[in-house]
């Protein structure tokens, strides 16, 4: 066992960390009060800073334009970025364009590749992925309701979607559909490539999420298909791969997930940190001293530092082994890392006092936003279960 | 002892309870989604059926223009309203104008009920309370940074305060300001009436909390006092009394905030129920038959009726034994209904999967705003130290 | 809503709470290091001075030899007894003769109370109740396995129990066999007393629980019913009524746990606080004054407090109402308080540090014993499930 | 980062853990029924068997008769051990004899070596570790009250000293005695070691610590140092030294406990395992089948592999950068850990209902006798403030 990160990696990280409180940092407070307008050019110059400093689409093989090196490497960085809301997106690894481009990548065609995987990489077009349902349960896969027909070689593609993340602005979406009802279980469904500019293709509404609609790239909109017809090949893979893609695009995404979320953990202790130190509390202590809060970073620290470790396990082990043999392990840091973020931020909130409830820093984001970790790509209930099962039957 | 709530009040309840379904929680979408020009003539239409029904300003004896029975009694009423976030608005027993028309009600000279009392429970004119301030540490009153100086029968008011609640439309605030540096700690502050129409007296802004900056009534104001100057009869009590009329003021409001986190709690869970009953999870399921659905349920349950009943008792101790005897249960309540509250709010978002992330239900919104309740009127950490003193040095 | 107690009650409170800090905790020493045979008539002692103070079998009415009251009553004293191990045994209202001298005085026939009840009652005889199986899930009732076959007249009772509380000493036991396999799943077992020198009863061993057999009225048996024969006018009620009048015995005896418990979470606090304030931590300070102990005392202060009241409310309920209205709060109070209490037992214990995993005081002893309170009548999984699902129907 | 364990490692840890099922679960009985007059013959064998085997005293350098290799080596052998209560006993690493061991090895003089640190690490003679007292806060050093005078060449040892654990039978103790009361407050005390046969060395009782006195290794004494005479020689390191080298025993031996208890939880959830696969709970289901046992088998399962990472990586940061640097991770491992362990324990327990409260199984061992692990070397609120400290003031 080794716990040092390779010299290079850290060099990397090193320079990212300095890049988010130089350049990143400082744009937050744009992020924070909404101006997706005022945003959006900051955004694209920093994206161009970070492609010159050849630290752009971490998550992608140089081949494709990326500079991805390693799982656990992207791991490491995804944690770094994930301090800031904006991390991802500046770096152009965000979701869902991420998952997206990954699944482009290992089962698109060549045309596929050419027309969708090369801009998105590139971060010229932007990208989102309808499967959520509002009326069936996520958490059973034979209850989606969506379809599409194959009629003369177009797909004609009905159906209601939501959390469809990012819509707005996307140029396409990947549409997980029923393609044959009658298959087994795992095989009824299959991904379509939906160009957004599709007849029938419709954002009912960006969804109104913890008081908020967002705008552009921050925003889950309701979509629907009105018979949206697109041809026969723009299907990934085969009829029926639906459920398999979407376990490969889940569980290195769910290595990313943890690690971003980790990422905010450490941001959160650290503006907790800060503040403690400059509270006054009386004329001679801050409030660094009170031992109450005390108490309560070092619960964080260590919970932070376990899931850590962990979620670095489960990386190295999908790289060693293969995802498969990884799969119970994924389960486990799904559920466990949002909760133990979850109560990070809850206890550096509480220990700025009414600061904490105001957007003045970047915790009640961290607070609402984020709540949702231990909702998507499996509720802790769907994990918690799927876990055990596995252990159990062993 | 005897559980039972009295029939005239349990009747009282029950239309209460009728009147929300049936008027309060159609306009919540209204609310929810943020028009507060589109709300407000909503709510002032509600709150002339609740004046007609004789049910208007609870909290404020009969003389007063209000409906006030028995603090137990004010304490069941508020649960109920609390099921809404426009409950206590509409019924005019809303903070911060409710606490404040307690302390002109006990403490207040004739002229100042006649000018500012008796429009303010007659809900003509809305009122605000400015104590809190941003750079000083709300646990420890000597750190107090804002002034007003006596000069020639005139007080003239400098400083700085935010979670001004609800100055926004305001037409008066009570100032919790030091008068005399030098006095004993406790004797050094006092509340004075400031019209919000004094020269220097400005909303620097509507502080945005949990994402939204909120408008009129539903909006949280920093403000400046640029050397406000008002009478010298504009104090409330007298000199140095500031923290004793606000222990006057604290205490009852706090049985009122841990009733209206119950009603949060309660409604919170029906919603839960509501869902988990119609969420099929397979052909033959629903979500409700869920083990680990239900669990979390009767914890929320447990744990909800248990806290209900402690601040009811504390409540009855306050109608017995005064404030002073019943302080310490006052603090027990405090930290401990906040935080029960949260986790039933928070279980039952979860419970909702995606959709509790939404603005869709009023979840989200219980789930962000009340993020407060362990924060505001001290903070638990604060509680949790005051009772143990005083138990321990029993 | 009145949470006064009545005075006659307090008073009688007052004297036992009086009696057991002047007689009762003196001896616990005694109790702590198992020396039954010295114990047994030191306990002999106390009882007939409970029984002279006219405070014995306050479970039980006047006519059978007891002082019941009201049920609140009851559950009022049940608290104060619960301070000490000893306490209910010493008042002659101690478990498993508690609710076997119940069943016998609601469904016992006239034969069957004089001649087991009326010396059960007077403490002249102890009794003991075989339910549990060591083989078979408690869950469940449809998978009892011991058995008893009308023969002539005559019950042939078979099978394995364990958790037989007391049979070492017992006159008799009451046990709760299969009479007819082929009834509905809850009219298949009946209740049915078994002297204990009928030939094939046999005690196989004192369970060795939490490291230690234990001795006579603190063991825990496991018995083998051998072709046991007893008359058929042994059985209790009717044929088939077993569950039925295991609801009757377990529900009120829910509520003399949860009040026990609760006095075991009194005693507990009282320990630490006494600790606390003695505990030199420098040459100016005690332990009482660090923050950190002060917190868990004040989350213990308020959870008993909640929940004190939600099993008094539950005590009024069943005797307002009757049991079958207030099913759903007895499993709501059975889990909850159980938890309370150790979480309760489990700070207090951390509070003393070493000294709290020794027996120099009663703390490890609750530590240990009580954590079945989550487990036996019911373990949190079954009560959480059933009182959900409960609320979720309705 | 590499997770990878050594191949000739995973062959050692395979080993122990056959050996561990083939002979040391089949004796746990006897030890679980508390006969160490029988069970110590069957110690006394398996250890020479592990001598044979070559896996003896595995945290001792082979110059001392040992087999160590490596600290994360160290602690993986800890963690396979620390399976059963009598692992590290038959290994020949357990405390206290394993600290004073390493104690003596790196700070001992040659005739000491010769005279204690052989015998001991052959396993000939046992020791223990006076430190901890009664009336004194051993979370401030300054309070210690045990004092040794030098004169004419010798100490002269008064003091009374607890929780001297296997103090029956050990041949010496190390005692950490005030050695200059005028000294800074880290230098006042020293290390001196006692034979048990000095004159004045009296063991006052096993304490009776959660119900059991124990015997011989498995007790805590009380001890009284009633003027114990010994030679100035005895002394280990420098006078003064007391707190530095209680420091360089406790960093290392919190590691062998992190992982000792981490063995612990495996245990406990692979006994919990067992039993939910067998319990049937309905004619077709097993209780392994019930989602509330899942769940919290996940939880047991994400927090165990979360914590033993940051152990492993501790161990592995004191190999790297020395302890020094080391020192918060330790602190936040131990407390950690054992709270995590506590939790794992408390749900087996649970999952297993009547039969984890029996000693039936070793879990209800675990829950009585590890609660300890929240208080020994540094009780969890002190090493969750002295972590907290550090990270604040970086």
């Amino acid at each position: 066992m080794d716990f040092k990160i390779k010299s290079t990696t850290q060099e990397k990280l090193n320079s990212i960390n300095q890049f988010l409180h130089q350049e990143v940092y400082p744009i937050e407070n744009l992020f924070l009060h909404h101006q997706w307008q005022e945003l959006f050019p900051a955004l694209e110059k920093l994206r161009e800073k970070v492609k010159k400093l050849g630290l752009w689409a971490p998550h992608m093989p140089t081949s494709t334009g990326g500079t991805f090196t390693s799982l656990v490497d992207l791991a490491l960085i995804g944690e770094v970025l994930g301090q800031s809301p904006l991390g991802h997106f500046i770096f152009g690894c965000q979701a869902p364009d991420a998952g997206n481009a990954e699944l482009l990548h290992m089962f698109g065609t060549d045309e596929q590749k050419a027309h969708w995987l090369t801009p998105l990489v590139a971060g010229n077009i932007r990208s989102c992925f309808a499967m959520t349902e509002p009326h069936t349960a996520g958490s059973n896969p034979t209850l989606l309701d969506s379809t599409a027909d194959l009629k003369n070689g177009m797909w004609h593609i009905n159906g209601r979607k939501w959390f469809t993340t990012a819509a707005e602005g996307a140029d396409f979406t990947i549409a997980m559909v029923v393609t044959d009802k009658n298959a087994a279980k795992h095989q009824r469904a299959s991904m379509i490539i939906v160009p957004t500019n599709t007849k029938g293709f419709e954002i009912i509404r960006n969804i109104s999420v913890m008081g908020a609609e967002g705008k552009g790239y921050f925003s889950h909109a309701e979509v629907q298909f009105n018979n949206c017809i697109v041809p026969e090949k723009n299907i990934i893979g085969k009829t029926g791969s639906g459920f398999a893609l979407a376990q490969e695009r889940l569980g290195p995404g769910r290595i990313q997930h943890c690690m971003r979320w980790l990422g905010i953990g450490e941001r959160s202790i650290n503006i907790s940190k800060k503040f403690l130190n400059q509270r006054k509390i009386s004329s001679t202590q801050v409030l660094a001293q009170q031992p109450l809060m005390q108490a309560q970073i070092s619960d964080s620290l260590a919970e932070l530092a376990a899931a850590r470790l962990l979620v670095l396990q489960t990386a190295w082990s999908i790289e060693q082994h293969g995802f498969q043999a990884s799969k119970n392990m994924v389960s486990l840091i799904k559920f466990h890392t949002a909760n133990v973020v979850q109560r990070v931020v809850d206890r550096s909130l509480q220990s700025l006092g009414g600061l904490g409830m105001t957007d003045d820093t970047v915790l009640s984001f961290f607070y609402r936003e984020e709540r949702a970790a231990r909702i998507y790509d499996g509720a802790d209930e769907v994990h918690r279960i799927v876990a055990a099962k596995n252990f159990l039957k062993k």
